[in-house]
């Protein structure tokens, strides 16, 4: 794919473009001005008409922004027409709050089985998983294909599982755990830190006591 | 406080720094050059000396960083030596491991409460917490000083919660819910959007395929 020259600041507003596109597809409107996204979306029209047009210009002088074929176009930027097989590591209450999380449709994410290392937790089930041993995971990768782990486990061991489910083949994890995981170039980490978001927003609310 | 000209940029590379800096200290080294404090956090050494700038010396030429007043000092600026008295609203999956989250008690934050809008949650225990009735958080907020709420609720309703809560004192929002909330200007929200973190992910797996 092209692309390959946009910023990481424009990708990462790409999913919120997305979100208040679909919002206005489902109030059924069909064309918008960079100055009424901007109202919407609270980014200047002047940074709106700059991001937008490193797509190819979906903007016409005076007619505005077709809000279907734009709300496509990011769609497939970002990828959410593609899918992918993942697992989820770590079956604890993190791990079953993502495993509910409805968001993994709309990004072509599918999955397709749980692992724990609790022996307690191996066998339980979560919506219609059985939980599995994380024993095995080489062996589920493998077989199906799995492009992707979410990894909810605690800080210790995170890395001695990434490094199992990597050389399995996985090259896509959304790391939940506090620790920077260290992968080859060709594998793709996304990480939640809970943590340094609590901390930023302790520090805002700090020097604003 | 001082400190407000610190871009917010540095400030969320502080977390990082912070536990880091722990981790150094539990393995009681004292002293550590930028050079090397670069080795392991991954950031070059100038960007480094030029972070730990902002916040006066704790370099000396030829000395390094004294670890733990650099690990105390951004504790100040972070405010993690502040109490805060917050709530959580929405004890669904995500909120129950939110609340089990070990992270709050680094930052500060004590959980006094947590509320919940449906019928079926509310009188159910969750660690030390009844959950209780969202129609009673206004009284809770104003009783118990509490200065943050951790909004765990879907989409819809989030903002009319948000107003209620900001009119009885919070003054500061850890925001889940994928929306962007709209609170007066003494009011902080920091967001964690998964949703967006996802796409993002998304994004880098299609282009590196």
């Amino acid at each position: 794919m092209g692309n390959k020259n946009i910023s990481m600041a424009v990708i990462r507003r790409l999913p919120k473009y997305y979100r208040y596109l679909g919002d206005l597809l489902e109030r059924d409107i069909q064309r918008i001005s960079s100055k009424e996204l901007s109202d919407i979306i609270g980014f200047t029209a002047s940074q709106i008409r700059q991001d937008l047009n490193n797509f190819g210009g979906f903007g016409q002088q005076g007619y505005g922004y077709n809000v279907d074929a734009l709300h496509n176009e990011i769609e497939k930027i970002l990828g959410l027409d593609k899918k992918y097989n993942a697992i989820l590591i770590g079956a604890g209450n993190l791990g079953q709050a993502i495993t509910n999380y409805t968001g993994f449709k709309a990004a072509g994410f599918e999955i397709k089985g749980l692992f724990d290392a609790n022996p307690r937790m191996i066998g339980l089930k979560l919506r219609d998983f059985e939980i599995m041993d994380s024993d095995n995971l080489e062996e589920f990768i493998e077989e199906n294909d799995i492009e992707i782990a979410i990894i909810c486990i605690p800080k210790n061991g995170a890395q001695e599982v990434t490094d199992r489910i990597v050389k399995a083949g996985v090259t896509g994890i959304w790391n939940f755990a506090p620790v920077d995981l260290e992968v080859p170039s060709h594998v793709i980490v996304e990480n939640v830190n809970l943590t340094e978001s609590l901390f930023t927003l302790s520090y805002l609310i700090k020097d604003n006591r």
